[in-house]
């Protein structure tokens, strides 16, 4: 398992702005360090306008179940009738390429990969305060009391999950939750393990 | 020791670019940033100009050995008949105010200072090549080939021991080097442990 690049989980409740920050990261950060999100596999029936491996890897129940008996998913779960998962192979021939890949699950997600793939890195992004998280839910829409609480307990019930993290970023003032974003990204760049990779040959010259 | 700052060691043999690049950091990160170098203790005297708590902290022999007995040095070395050494107290005094603490010390006190503080954050600078770091050497005057030789060795019998930091970063382009080094800083801020200080009021209110 010796990778030049890294395996990012980024998660959050929904309202804390993890979509505004990544997409910027991919489109900013992206431009110049090679990255890309892990295209899942699932058993769900393509839709029309996707492609195979784009969306998703699409596969059928027969497959995905060897595959599950095979340990060939980091993670995987079952949302109705439907399997969905991430391949290790999938995630280990871009780390491999040194593209660093990244995951959008939330924290139930994050335990198994983190037993099945050590260093995985984790961030959790969270709203500056509760006043802030209601506000940008309500934003979504004309919707009852009811339905903002039931999404505040949602969210709630993500966030209590933050110090299983290994990064938590406050997105208060946004410009400065990117540059933490980023910071974290290409410090991860620089740590010893990836760079006795990617910079072998110089560092069997120096030394 | 819940600190929200962090102290770094930054290591480097001369003529990897050290210096441009931690001038740089203070001056630019600095500015928004807190941070500063830690001011050791010595027992030297103090010489013209210099300020006692500024350059050094000025002690007396008694006093140093003292303080050696008491365990109060993270690291601690004589050279010829003087003392120089890094209190634990002037460290943690300036990590208690959250002002990020930078060690511009070789790898023996690294080892040092890991032992007594496990939480440091270390990170070596590499030069390009073998080729860059003599160019670099023999740039600073017109030595003999003995000296440049001489020079030379010293620079290898520090970079065999960057596989003791957390963090290599090779100095070939200066942009793309002072961005790892700011993201280092940056990043190490993000950690969990530290955010937990950080944010301890919002976390209570958002879990």
């Amino acid at each position: 398992m010796n990778f030049s690049a890294n395996l990012f989980i980024i998660s959050s409740p929904s309202g804390a702005g993890k979509s505004t920050l990544v997409n910027r990261l991919f489109r900013d950060l992206g431009a110049v360090h090679p990255m890309k999100f892990s295209v899942s596999h699932t058993t769900r029936g393509m839709r029309p306008g996707e492609t195979d491996g784009v969306e998703y890897h699409f596969t059928d129940i027969p497959t995905f179940q060897k595959m599950i008996e095979g340990n060939e998913f980091l993670e995987w779960a079952k949302v109705f009738d439907n399997y969905y998962g991430t391949s290790r192979k999938t995630v280990e021939d871009s780390l491999r390429a040194g593209t660093d890949v990244f995951l959008d699950i939330d924290w139930q997600g994050a335990r198994q990969i983190k037993k099945q793939f050590p260093t995985v890195r984790t961030v959790f992004i969270l709203p500056p305060s509760i006043a802030v998280l209601k506000e940008r839910l309500e934003k979504r829409g004309q919707d009852s009391a009811e339905v903002i609480r039931s999404r505040m307990e949602k969210a709630r019930s993500e966030i209590i999950h933050y110090d299983e993290y290994d990064y938590v970023i406050v997105n208060d003032v946004l410009d400065e939750a990117y540059d933490q974003l980023r910071s974290v990204v290409i410090a991860e760049q620089s740590r010893l393990e990836l760079q006795k990779v990617r910079y072998a040959s110089l560092l069997a010259d120096l030394t």
